[in-house]
């Protein structure tokens, strides 16, 4: 996508110099910061701090983390150890651990002096499926917004929830592909931007779609219920942490709540995600691991500071005890369908398999 | 109840004075500071303004607002003046209009020299009946939770949402009435805060409940979801902004979420408020005006910021486009139980004219 009219991707390789280029997103939208990431060290804080997030940037991240891990030792410990490190920093998001398991069947068989240039090509791939397969995502997505019927003056009213845009991907993002396919062809879109706290994830999702030219609108995520029981919303659509085999949809919290209101006003809800979001070892929500993370990002409250002091406000919340669960699962009967790189199915073990018919024997 | 020990209500009131002392809750809970209203004006800035919030303060204090306003002139015409400027202020709680017509009918008999003598004596029946209606709702409300079976290790977990404590009313609160009356009976009760954006009434809730020593988390608004799924909460207690007369609850936006969450994991979602809530001349949840606020209280999104500067980021976000909704309605199939000083009612036309038979003849 672009930024400022010039082209982009999230992640900027660099196989030559043994590191990436991240956007900081921890920092957006208030600054455009790119940051060096030159050690698995540097690799694991940029996820874990959520310098990048989103399920499909995680897992291309981690990929690269891992050749970068390798530069001065392949060794078999050094894999482990990479994967290890890696795969502790983010418990949710199953395109991490799909990731650094691809990394790591294809390193197992190579001798170490050959793993290093392996895995950078093998990063790259992940990556550049991540771009093709989200670009796949928006052409099936869009066919689902074509069928809408819009209540509103011929604009479509989509509501989504964080940012499962191409902030969240390597590029086109999950959600938000179809959206800009439809925008692109010159179908009106307006899109519904829940602020998703505690981290403010919408943010990034209005920027996004502003270097876009998309119109949008941001709101609280207590507005969704109000505004879909008003018939203001044509459809909502999401991005996925992991789906288990059954349907069942691990995202961001809140994601729930929405889809809740959905189902109880007759509004489709769609998850759009590639196949690396998929898991079918998974047998249901239940076995998703929900990361807990830490208070403070709930205690940075600082709307209602009269006298604009963020760390007075921040101190006395900071006695109050504070729960952060990062995401919530939607039961499949919620989800009217899901939305992958190879097409649109319902959200069920059959629906999943009729398109990825491989994972038959798994469970 | 108390601030620092020391027994207070939110209102007080001076009459020899011309005037009542509130508590600027837009100032809170980062600092405490009473403000003087001693004109009509002052009364509908503190209610617009939400210095003074919650249905049954709102009603209170535009009460006292109109006794105030007969200060120097009490004919029929300022009478009327200040009923509509009071009356103005915010379309939602009904509680407002409910004491302004109250004030008119005592009025409207009387000639003007008597008027605001009697004003003052009214609006104090007002918030005197608040304060008892109030602790009745804390009797009925704690019988409801001493029949919950808690899940947790003998703790009951009890959710809220925004605040419905003593600050939203002139004492004891309405959805907080009866937790503060189980705590008080030595029932151990932990308190789940939403946070509420975006006006944080959350802090609010937190505040009064450290107050009163009751254990509580606060926790953002989209992570309701995933605690009620999780079995984690054992019920749901809101107040109301105006119930009606088919039991249809409208409060706080993000209400309904909470109460779709409920029903969709079987657990008791209870509201609570006294009889000036109750509206039986609006048939159903449609026919309530919802509040639309300033997209400013959203802008204040500081979350994020980086550099801990507020001013940026309200800069770039306020060139989004916002919504801001202030109320949402929940349907009476979602509410388990209404909770009011008469005792405890299911959500329907008939449960609410078992407690209110004078209303029959209403609609």
């Amino acid at each position: 996508m672009n930024i400022d009219g010039i082209p982009t991707r999230t992640l900027r390789a660099d196989p030559e110099r043994r590191g990436i280029d991240i956007i900081d997103q921890s920092r957006l939208p208030l600054a455009l910061h790119w940051v060096r990431v030159g050690s698995l060290e540097a690799a694991a804080h940029a996820i874990r701090g959520m310098q990048v997030r989103g399920a499909p940037l995680i897992g291309a991240t981690a990929a690269y983390g891992l050749a970068i891990a390798l530069a001065d030792d392949a060794s078999d410990e050094r894999v482990e150890e990479a994967v290890v490190v890696l795969g502790a920093t983010r418990p949710t998001a199953v395109n991490l651990h799909w990731a650094l398991a691809r990394m790591r069947r294809l390193l197992a068989p190579l001798v170490p002096a050959r793993r290093a240039a392996a895995a950078w090509i093998e990063a790259a791939a992940i990556a550049e499926e991540d771009v093709a397969q989200n670009a796949a995502i928006g052409r099936h997505g869009l066919g689902l917004l074509r069928r809408l019927r819009p209540r509103h003056a011929g604009v479509l009213n989509v509501m989504t929830h964080c940012n499962a845009g191409w902030l969240a991907t390597v590029d086109h993002g999950t959600a938000l592909s179809p959206i800009y396919a439809a925008h692109d062809e010159g179908l009106p879109v307006h899109v519904w931007v829940s602020e998703t706290r505690p981290r403010n994830q919408g943010l990034l999702t209005a920027w996004e779609l502003a270097q876009h030219g998309v119109p949008h609108t941001v709101i609280a995520d207590n507005a969704a219920g109000i505004l879909l029981r008003d018939g203001r919303i044509d459809a909502v659509i999401v991005g996925a942490d992991r789906i288990a085999a059954n349907g069942d949809v691990a995202n961001k919290v809140g994601t729930y709540l929405k889809a809740l209101a959905c189902a109880d006003n007759d509004i489709p809800f769609y998850v759009a995600a590639p196949s690396s979001t998929l898991d079918f070892a998974c047998p249901d929500g239940s076995a998703i691991p929900i990361e807990e993370r830490d208070g403070d990002e709930l205690r940075q409250l600082r709307g209602i500071a009269p006298d604009g002091s963020p760390s007075a406000l921040q101190q006395l919340v900071s006695n109050a005890a504070v729960a952060n669960p990062a995401f919530d699962v939607t039961p499949a009967r919620l989800v009217t369908a899901i939305v992958t790189e190879r097409g649109v199915c319902p959200a069920s073990r059959a629906g999943l398999l009729a398109l990825y018919p491989e994972n038959r024997h798994d469970n």
